[in-house]
């Protein structure tokens, strides 16, 4: 590793293409020593380390652009273009992002997180170039998994369309996060198969891959040779059909093969796609045992007590003993949402649809208006897909759809694309919308229960993990609990554990009363109404921005019933947060211990 | 018209098929007179006239279910549905809802605006009967335009994994609402194309759809025939691809063909799609001369005095002759949003990417960091189909993306669907996004004009028309402007013209201090401070929801600096609003000039 001399893509470009296996090996080896310290997304990169040093070898960044899907397979990426001396910083504050930022490196073209945007951004650059006469070429790097992804079917669309020489690699990885599910996915399973076959009669696909492009006429040329070559490339008519190239599938560790194959698509002046099969966790023994759970993986140190996800899957598993009506559905977060013992024991009551949180939403609410009752585990920053489904199909039908929001408010390394802090906004500006916070493990379980019975859209959201379990009074619609009674004037309204966790620390040195706000809507009106007098002090704290949230909505039904108090609200602030801690982000925003005793103090 | 007899779908199966067009034509000139009197979709609802008739012969609803995608073609089922005596009602307050209604009626099974949700909705369904051990067949008719959304191909995905009996229609109709786009769509135009010579080999086109479903057997057997054929079975693979049965094309307006398909494909046990090709407007000389143009259309007493939607077509057909940056996209909302002119004048400018606001927003926030300045047309109601994309590419890269956002606060007829009262309330939670609200045309072009040089994401949001254009301040950012200076206590903060007219009108019979806060983030902190004196009385307007709006972000930041004056809040309450008439919407919310005096009053 230390002789890893590379400091940018140029570095890449002057060793022999013989030679470019062993320079992989070693940025493999980078990448999971510092993975097995740091957590970050193992299988994925490693997947995509050879293929990353082909398009280095091949093309001319900074100049030429290649977007990465998702980002979770940029690592490679990262290393090559000059950040392999402080990639040890990985994940870690003022360290390396997880993820593509462009304020982190000219050759990090666009910032990304979320999957299924890198057609889009590609076409947007592409036609940006045509508009100033600029000739720049833009590789867009996808999986298989941001294929069920609609907006990549928008884009796939458009880019057909359009004609731009935008140059798609499909990183077939053979698993996305979770299963891959759909049909888009048996689809490659096929070619997957095939491929086998094909390495057999390499001869062939040597032969097929050297055509330069299949147009017509090769098309005609195969459909005189092998069944097993016209079933490739029909089946590349999917993207053909779109009006896109399609060209592979290519072995995705043979970099002599890549390096040809994009040697031969670089300067095309029409859309390509190719199609390459990789490993997902290449020369990684346990990621290839298991890449489901080696895709993300935390830092060594890092101590997550209880997850919350781990009581919705219980809760569901035993639910759906008894009660027929009770469906959990995912997309493509089985395990980190806590599903996937689910998936074992109630195969038919479970549903992965991929990484496509719109159709996932809109078939839940259809779900439910057929009469069944389902779950959908979903994380903060995910569910933001699904928005207009959650309005049109879900509130405005008032169907009985519960959403289980994982990884709400700050998530620490993957920093600012999944940070988790505006659902609270999003979610209580909706009509007919009911959104609970638990503090912890036992009472996400009691709201759990208490959704069962409930007939109207329902928000449960929390964080990854929590601190430690307490008994709680219990599930009343509208109600807060009083966690904490004083005589002082000071109301500390908390929106979920962690608040709740630093009210509590905080009470051990000033007086105050504490309320766990377990429904963020509706308010407990008759509570604000029985404190709404001259000298009372209200303090909220959430885990969520303060523009539209928690606090701003008790600060206005207050002002509406003619407010009396003092009324602070601890939030986080209207910027994005790209701290990758979750305490220092909390005491960033005044979620801590010291700057709440301080307010309380300045207060009295 | 007098002599239509059908209360319900049992009425259609008493006719003999041969009689069934003759229906069909009384059904059309029903909603030919009723549609030029009240406004509605017209030419899509006169293509799908025949489909609906075949479908309610052959199927039994409400045990059936028919799922309409967008709703715009759901006139004649409405018709046959039972409601044809209050047809009459149409998008009237009390009336007939343009779009689907569960409340309406048992056979609107769910509620349908939005487009490409059909197929989620139809599988949610389907799975339901599954679980509970139903059999209920379940049709999903989506136009040719909807397949542009990411969400059904979302969808496609999930139904072909699933292999669930959902009959798919797909209503080729040649249009969607204005130029359909994308690959998608030029591959649906060579099926037309075939189609046209497949009526002179009618034979043979007859031997196909009697083949009862294209099997491995059946394809075999066809590419022996006419190379025709194999071209339509070939395309046919884009879906078959997916797992899902693909026969047609059909004649849409051959009631005869109609219910002779849909009778052989109601009992299977599989995924089908059936492809329709119908004219959009059929039995309409002027719906076909220009079907973009009648697609939706206004009741004829309608008065759009001036529309914002010309404001943005003149000015950026203007900017675009000197600034070789400015680029205009829309998803499949050209002439709505006021781009058709600039279609024309600067084609290569103009992008319509098909109804994909996902793709849009991202490709935008690309086209921006490539270094053009794209403006996003889109309707409120729609762009919240983008709200990810918003916060994920466009605003954690802070790209200069300008949103022109029509149709937003209340829409009138549309109703419940199409109401745009969310957008404040979801743009001002995100991070780095600016958001105004001009108060006529002449403010819109100013505001337009100062986008040109601004940096960021800027969001201008409007009605569809203004009533007056007066003179303005400059436009400077993050200032207000003062309309009117009065030396009362009062201070009437009005977000968009339609508060202004109504706080104008109410200036003359009480005194106040009006200011047009045409930014509605950053707020205008300066001016703001200048008021919190106590005895100081503050009333904001929007024609949003006031959950997370402008006026909880006002008083929020009063709150903050320490509020000393009174501070009401007019806005849209946290319900959904299907009254279809503006004016009434906009009272009912006390959004009227009687409402602000009489507030105004009691306060002083």
């Amino acid at each position: 590793m230390d002789d890893l001399k590379i400091k940018s893509p140029q570095d890449i470009k002057r060793f022999d293409i013989s030679e470019l296996s062993e320079v992989a090996d070693s940025i493999r080896e980078k990448i999971i020593a510092t993975v097995e310290n740091n957590g970050g997304h193992l299988s994925s990169n490693l997947g995509a380390v050879e293929l990353t040093v082909a398009l280095h070898y091949v093309f001319d960044c900074p100049d030429d652009r290649i977007v990465f899907d998702v980002g979770h397979q940029s690592y490679a990426h990262k290393i090559i273009t000059g950040r392999a001396d402080n990639f040890d910083g990985l994940r870690k504050n003022g360290g390396i992002s997880g993820f593509p930022r462009p304020d982190e490196s000219e050759y990090d073209v666009f910032t990304a997180g979320h999957a299924s945007t890198s057609l889009s951004v590609a076409l947007g650059f592409a036609e940006a170039d045509r508009q100033k006469g600029e000739k720049r070429r833009t590789v867009a790097v996808i999986g298989d998994g941001a294929l069920t992804g609609g907006m990549a079917y928008e884009a796939l669309n458009a880019i057909g369309s359009e004609k731009l020489p935008v140059i798609i690699v499909l990183n077939d990885n053979e698993m996305s996060i979770s299963k891959n599910v759909g049909a888009m996915s048996k689809y490659l399973t096929r070619l997957r198969a095939s491929k086998k076959y094909s390495r057999l009669k390499s001869e062939i696909r040597r032969a097929v891959s050297i055509i330069p492009l299949f147009g017509d006429g090769a098309i005609h040329a195969l459909e005189k040779g092998k069944a097993l070559l016209k079933r490739i490339v029909l089946s590349g008519k999917v993207f053909e059909g779109m009006g896109i190239t399609y060209c592979g599938p290519f072995d995705g560790h043979n970099i002599g093969e890549l390096v040809d194959v994009f040697s031969q698509m670089k300067n095309k002046d029409a859309p390509v796609l190719v199609h390459v099969i990789t490993d997902k966790g290449h020369g990684l023994r346990s990621a290839k045992v298991d890449p489901a759970h080696s895709h993300g993986i935390s830092s060594v140190n890092a101590s997550d007590s209880a997850l919350y996800s781990d009581v919705l899957g219980k809760f569901l598993i035993k639910a759906a003993d008894s009660d027929g009506r009770i469906m959990a559905v995912t997309a493509a977060m089985s395990i980190g949402t806590g599903l996937e013992e689910f998936a074992l024991t109630h195969p038919e009551k479970f549903k992965d649809v991929g990484i496509a949180e719109e159709h996932a939403v809109t078939y839940c609410a259809a779900l439910a208006a057929g009469g069944m009752k389902p779950y959908f585990a979903v994380y903060s920053t995910f569910l933001q897909r699904g928005f207009d489904q959650l309005i049109h199909d879900v509130c405005i039908g008032n169907y009985p759809v519960t959403l289980c929001i994982d990884r709400a408010g700050v998530v620490g390394s993957d920093g600012v694309t999944h940070q988790g802090v505006f659902d609270l906004s999003y979610l209580l500006l909706m009509p007919n919308m009911t959104v609970m916070c638990p503090t912890d493990g036992a009472e996400l379980e009691a709201m759990l229960e208490f959704s069962v019975g409930f007939g109207a859209p329902l928000a449960i959201r929390y964080p990854k993990s929590y601190a430690y379990t307490r008994d709680h009074a219990p599930i009343e619609y509208g109600k807060w609990e009083t966690v904490k009674k004083s005589q002082s004037n000071v109301y500390v309204l908390c929106s979920g554990g962690r608040t709740l966790d630093i009210a509590e620390k905080a009470s051990k040195t000033r007086n105050m009363s504490i309320v766990n706000c377990r429904f963020a809507k509706p308010l407990d009106t008759e509570f604000l109404k029985s404190i709404n007098k001259r000298g009372n002090i209200v303090v909220t704290m959430e885990d969520n921005v303060s523009r539209g949230g928690f606090g701003e909505s008790v600060l206005a039904y207050l002002n509406g019933i003619g407010n009396n108090v003092e009324c602070r609200i601890i939030a986080h602030k209207d910027e994005f947060i790209d701290d990758r801690d979750v305490d220092s982000s909390l005491a960033e925003s005044g979620l801590a211990v010291e700057n709440l005793t301080k307010l309380i103090k300045s207060l009295e």
